[in-house]
């Protein structure tokens, strides 16, 4: 153990997560010697002193208030104990510059841990750096425990680890479907590794700890998880993965907050529509009106988000390349003539080249030129001097529930 | 009748919707002197001579291969006898300059109508000006008439048009609704207004003109809907009305084109989104990941479209302010040191002000002030020295089916 890490253990119990006087000081000054600075501060503090004299200005003024809020912890900080109790729940620290550290937490500047508490795999760097964050409503409903489902056994697939909160509803969906699909996947805790929460997932936490994953918090063992350190947490998701996907939210949702510190932190951000009707999904819905999410609907987009931040092409996926109840044959290879020839022939039975011509409202030539398109497309056919349409044999492919109610002449709608 | 009508009933019927070289001659010599001179390229065409001289240019070989078109029509058309047939329906013809006439077709440039063939109310232009086309699928889900039905009838409600294309599905529903909700409501039709299509949508588009709306065609009486005409008829939708709103569409669907004509005519358009699970709601999610369309959950977001293209201002709607599972109070007005003070009260039970400092690592005279606020708020109360939470009563409102399964002690989830 190094003074800088045990002085960083130090830090994570004198401070609030997110404290970015303390992160300034400790990159200014160093973990440690930050810590001697503080334990004058203290002395001053008690002699009646303060530790912001006059004229030092604002920051200065920030520094004293600091100091008078961290000092208040420090008579019962023992890191060494914290490290002890890690050590015994079979956990490790991480500082920065380690070779498990998450690279994607350097972007939260002065707001970056001191260190993390981790229960499970080292090499939290290497799992959390390509994965994705599925978070949610904890009061989701089955439509999003199933979109869940999906997009976490994809990511596994993917070997893409998931990242999200332990929490019950979306978080343990995408923790538990991860690990049933042989994926890897990382929980940021909100209170310490020691303290399972919620209680009702201690033995999914375990289990992610165990099974190649990681349970990781900013706060040291023993730490309850309050509403502050929940909303903090939720940068480290945002900064640690390298997207953030929002299944299921309510219009006031924590998960909007990871949504909008990722956005802040540049990472992608990505929003499952649901049903208008579901309050579990409009905070989703109110992420795709701000423009601050993109829409996605299934893994595919997920990986378009990580691989290509930029706005997708949009290619129709295998299955989904069907038409509003439209069973015409596909015209999209032929000219406008062509189109307008074949819907000039008639429905059902046959017709002459003079009643195509003023049908179409094409000359003879255009309409000639468009019945031989038309024939080498296996689209039109003639006999006796009257030309006909020809139905194509149905493509074969996924049927959905979007048959027409309207009958094969039904033209496009809408 | 003026010469100028005539002349443009004669040019409905030699040209297909949407002939911006028809357009274009119309708007350079008058649709009456137009028609002269078609004649005249007749006699030129019969005569074996061409109508594009060389040495013409594009514009003129355009023109030369256009009139070749028109004219297989010109033995056939017959302006009177539409005109006469249209007056035995009691129906009307509007020509640009008649004050019916929709002010918003004139963005379509040449590409605009020569004249609308008309069964129902001849104030159009001030039925559609500030009418929503409300489009989508025929093979809509039960979702999407849910939906459609809510929106048609918030829009009669706020005086709002609904303008549609008269098809089964989304379409009928909406017009069915705006009719029986007291509002107005406009059909653009792909045929002649003689001919209902489909055929079991004759009575709904029969109510429509009866009912102080409107069934609306730039073909004349007797035309037949032919896919072109269809996806043309999409553009009058868009031009007409002052935003479109797709519903339900699948990846691929007419009610798109009509999405893209509105944006192309810097119309806003909006999309519902829906499950991903439905194949019926994946073209607006594709318009939402596209950046084509805002996403719109219910009549107050059309409106909003209609009033303020640019970004609206997200409010939680009455009904719609709650949280994901989160049942304590409202901490909003309360700055950071009452919020981490009131978090580190405990649940249950009470506590002293020197637990309270070391718990919420705050000095003491922070802590004193917060609890002084959480006291005025009514969230903290003392006794003996020891401070404790006081659970407000629970707010007033609708409650969903997202009350949580954590418990009231769970935190923010995401």
């Amino acid at each position: 153990m190094t003074p800088d890490a045990l002085a960083r253990a130090a830090w994570s119990r004198l401070t609030e997560p997110g404290d970015v006087v303390a992160g300034a000081l400790v990159a200014s000054l160093g973990a440690d010697e930050a810590l001697g600075w503080l334990r004058d501060a203290r002395a001053t503090l008690a002699a009646g002193g303060t530790v912001a004299p006059e004229g030092s200005g604002d920051a200065g003024r920030r520094l004293g208030a600091a100091a008078a809020r961290w000092v208040t912890r420090l008579g019962s900080c023992d890191p060494r104990r914290d490290l002890d109790h890690l050590a015994r729940l079979g956990g490790i620290l991480l500082v920065p510059g380690d070779p498990g550290w998450p690279a994607g937490l350097a972007d939260l500047g002065p707001a970056a841990p001191a260190c993390l508490w981790v229960r499970g795999t080292a090499g939290l760097g290497g799992l959390t750096g390509g994965g994705v964050a599925l978070i949610g409503a904890r009061a989701c409903t089955p439509y999003g425990e199933h979109v869940t489902g999906e997009l976490a056994s994809g990511l596994a697939d993917a070997g893409r680890t998931v990242v999200s909160g332990g929490a019950y509803g979306i978080d343990a969906v995408a923790h538990r479907v991860a690990l049933a699909s042989g994926g890897r996947t990382v929980a940021f805790l909100a209170g310490g590794v020691d303290r399972p929460y919620p209680a009702g997932n201690a033995r999914l936490l375990a289990a992610i700890a165990d099974g190649g994953g990681a349970c990781v918090s900013e706060v040291p063992p023993g730490s309850v998880p309050s509403r502050t350190r929940f909303l903090q947490r939720n940068r480290l998701i945002a900064a640690a993965a390298c997207a953030t996907v929002v299944v299921e939210a309510a219009w006031r949702s924590g998960a909007l907050s990871t949504a909008g510190h990722a956005a802040g932190l540049l990472r992608p951000v990505g929003a499952v529509p649901g049903p208008v009707t579901s309050a579990a999904s409009a905070g989703c819905h109110r992420l795709l009106r701000e423009g601050a999410a993109v829409c996605v609907t299934d893994v595919g987009e997920v990986l378009e988000l990580v691989d290509a931040p930029g706005a997708p092409a949009p290619t129709a996926p295998a299955g989904r390349a069907h038409r509003d109840a439209d069973d015409r044959p596909d015209l999209g290879g032929l000219d406008d003539a062509a189109r307008r020839t074949f819907d000039a022939l008639p429905a059902r039975g046959a017709t002459t080249v003079d009643a195509l011509v003023r049908v179409a409202g094409l000359p003879l030539a255009e309409v000639a030129a468009a019945l031989g398109a038309l024939e080498l497309a296996g689209l039109a056919g003639h006999g006796s001097g009257r030309w006909r349409r020809i139905r194509p044999a149905p493509e074969p492919g996924p049927t959905r529930a979007n048959r027409t109610p309207a009958g094969p002449e039904a033209p496009g709608s809408g």
